[in-house]
């Protein structure tokens, strides 16, 4: 079609080499596929959708939301109305306008104290995981360690900006602080700089591991000795499924060694997409110039976003103040549903999978504490193709779990989450999973390594 | 206060050296010392403040524009009830839900044809520029070309992603379509590869220059020929001063050359932070793997803020549903508005500044026949000392320009904003503008360049 008799080169089409490389990073690929996945085989059981519960939330509460937001305003700090339309459809701070709110919510939530100042509200955690890598890494020295298998949002992100990643294994109760430790002396052996560790110590995803408290101790020192940043990112924290309840590494970070990165979409909901940051670490400058970490992502939150959408805060804020700043009370609903799920699906599980079948099969799964996900181990790739053939024939999704890890592990291993469903679809759904996986197994009748 | 007694790396406090190089570029400073001058003299008349008339919305507005565009889901498109409320509540599509109430309205507004699978809707125009550079930018060799003086929005994104820059001065007509491939020549003789130009065609921010038809005609050849893409930001399109409507260079494109880049802030509301690309370009992959360039954009907005929020997209599709898809009519009034206070501000210009004061101070000005900004040249450095003085004796507030060229230009010039003000209080700003100018060159009575 292109006349190629002409000096002009020839029109339309670009040449995805000619892209910038993560967009051919297998990676970026990954949730696309599963979405399409899902959307062919809409009437299977779904244990492949992470999304939250959608709660109970109708669209005329949206309304009631920004009023109440409003009305906190206007009655507790006697804005005019005119100075309340202006925060509302105007552009506004940086950082966000709802920072005093989430301050004291993660007070009373999670006795985290930091100034407002140190909160940079964003458009999810995603952005606040951007912004938070574009500001720490610096050279291509500079390298991210990531606990592995990792949530793809924060690899996709250090993906974006070409940082350098370095994982590290975990172990069944996550990330371990002498593999930390270790890491870092190698990634410093290669010339590298390790710079900061990416993890979600509560019910991470995908692995539903979660970091014990003499741990979490622990991986300060770690972090301290090493100097490193501990990125804590926290969006399952509340659900708690034994009732025990861990306290967050920013609780107890006493050299702000931790910026946290925190969510609404799941203890709220994720169509406001609001997250947070808590970065209270002071910067030096040059001469006696000292601003907080805050102040220095507001520049770089300029440049991607410019705010967090007033009326996303709006939302939020009107929750947050419904709530009187105390999220977790609020989320006792919810905090009851998950843990029921999670019960439903290692109970299902349990029934579905009995000695000594189990054994033959090789097929194995962890017992998370809480959150949305579960690992499982079987005696077969849990590749895509496998995914195809569980949902075609036995109308069950799940999320294979190689996309989690970058070094190619993770082969024969799947991810379940158990937030989108209810007990009884649960449990229809592992029986089918217990049919597809049987069936797999002998058909592919190779064993797990090991 | 550190304890260097122990191995123990000292704790807390980042070097502002450490972090990412953007951290430390003015650039990225000059918006908020900008806005910290400003709150310092809120009293001021402001010509510094570029954010759009607040129009006549309300907050109770938001529950009834919410309320168009989910009637529109159900009675338009049949959806059901529960299907409204996932759409608001939960995670979406990452391209946007609104994507085809926003190909209707550019094709109605604009003439611009697009299938709704081009639009890719984002979080203000910000993470538009965000997306788009970071697609097309891939190696160190790849340069964006930019028109000087350009919006800092532009420039920071591409200081945030490392990408290379050439500035291309613009001349009274803005830039010049000889001049791009002039400078194509340049950066390729130096070892660069010029990938694209950024441009705002009408009314540009800072300059308020806009491009004329026959050079939009041959911008388009120029981009065919160097093998450029087009970045055409349209934030002011609507806002002209004189009546004439230019057509878009996206509407003049017959080669897929030009990615538009669009913004609801000014022709709606900034509150909400909804922007938008058109992307219709093809990309070709490995075998006969095709994708609409709005795909592969997809996949980095899943790594920047995952969706534009429901709650957002909601609030301007409640406004396209109610306009028909015709925002320029909906925009009457504010298109007078800013039409008004432009031939405001001109006029109160020539009268604050008759001859021969004009030609002995040596003062000049431009005439923009639309948009928001208006350029200027003094006989004195129009620096942040100046727009103290400025602000504190003689109460009026102006932007600096040399922030918005890289190269070390605009010492001289000043840009004034009259979107947020009205005539009378223009008229009065210009009197005290006026004053500062005449006070200023008497104490700094060196001559302009040239």
């Amino acid at each position: 079609m292109a006349d190629t008799s002409t000096s002009t080169v020839p029109p339309r089409g670009l040449n995805i080499g000619e892209l910038h490389a993560s967009l051919t990073d297998p990676l970026l690929d990954a949730m696309n596929f599963l979405n399409e996945v899902a959307s062919r085989f809409s009437d299977a059981i779904s244990f492949a959708a992470g999304r939250p519960w959608e709660g109970a939330f109708e669209p005329e509460d949206l309304a009631r939301l920004v009023r109440s937001y409003t009305d906190h305003l206007e009655r507790d700090r006697g804005w005019s109305r005119d100075q309340v339309r202006t925060q509302l459809f105007q552009y506004g701070r940086t950082n966000g306008v709802i920072h005093d709110l989430i301050a004291r919510t993660v007070e009373n939530d999670e006795g985290i104290r930091v100034a407002p100042e140190s909160v940079v509200v964003t458009v999810g955690c995603q952005e606040a995981m951007l912004l938070v890598l574009r500001a720490l890494f610096a050279t291509p020295e500079d390298t991210l360690l990531i606990s592995s298998p990792a949530y793809v949002g924060v690899t996709g992100a250090a993906r974006l900006l070409d940082i350098r990643v370095h994982s590290i294994p975990e172990g069944p109760a996550g990330p371990d602080p002498d593999a930390v430790a270790a890491a870092a002396a190698e990634v410093r052996a290669a010339g590298g700089r390790p710079r900061a560790l990416y993890l979600v110590p509560d019910f991470a995803n995908p692995s539903g591991a979660s970091v014990p408290v003499d741990c979490r101790h622990r991986m300060l020192e770690v972090a301290a000795r090493e100097d490193l940043l501990l990125l804590e990112d926290n969006p399952y924290g509340f659900f708690s499924r034994t009732g025990e309840r861990r306290p967050t590494l920013k609780s107890l970070d006493r050299d702000r060694r931790v910026i946290h990165l925190g969510s609404f979409a799941k203890t709220a909901l994720p169509g406001a997409r609001v997250g947070y940051i808590l970065a209270d670490q002071e910067v030096f400058g040059p001469g006696d110039r000292r601003t907080l970490l805050a102040d220095e992502l507001s520049k770089i939150k300029s440049m991607t976003t410019v705010n967090t959408p007033a009326v996303s805060q709006a939302v939020i804020g009107g929750l947050l103040v419904e709530s009187g700043c105390r999220l977790r009370e609020a989320n006792a609903e919810s905090i009851a549903f998950y843990a029921a799920n999670m019960d439903a699906l290692v109970g299902a599980l349990d029934r579905s999978f009995p000695e000594p079948d189990l054994t033959r099969l090789g097929v194995s799964w962890n017992r998370p504490e809480g959150g949305f996900f579960l690992l499982m181990t079987v005696p077969f790739a849990a590749d895509v193709k496998a995914l195809e053939r569980s949902a075609r024939e036995f109308g069950v999704l799940w999320t294979p779990m190689s996309d989690f890890y970058l070094d190619g592990d993770g082969t024969r291993q799947l991810r379940l989450s158990c937030s989108a469903l209810d007990p009884r679809r649960i449990e229809e759904g592992v029986r089918r999973l217990a049919r597809f996986i049987t069936d797999q197994a002998a058909a592919e009748p190779d064993r797990p390594p090991g």
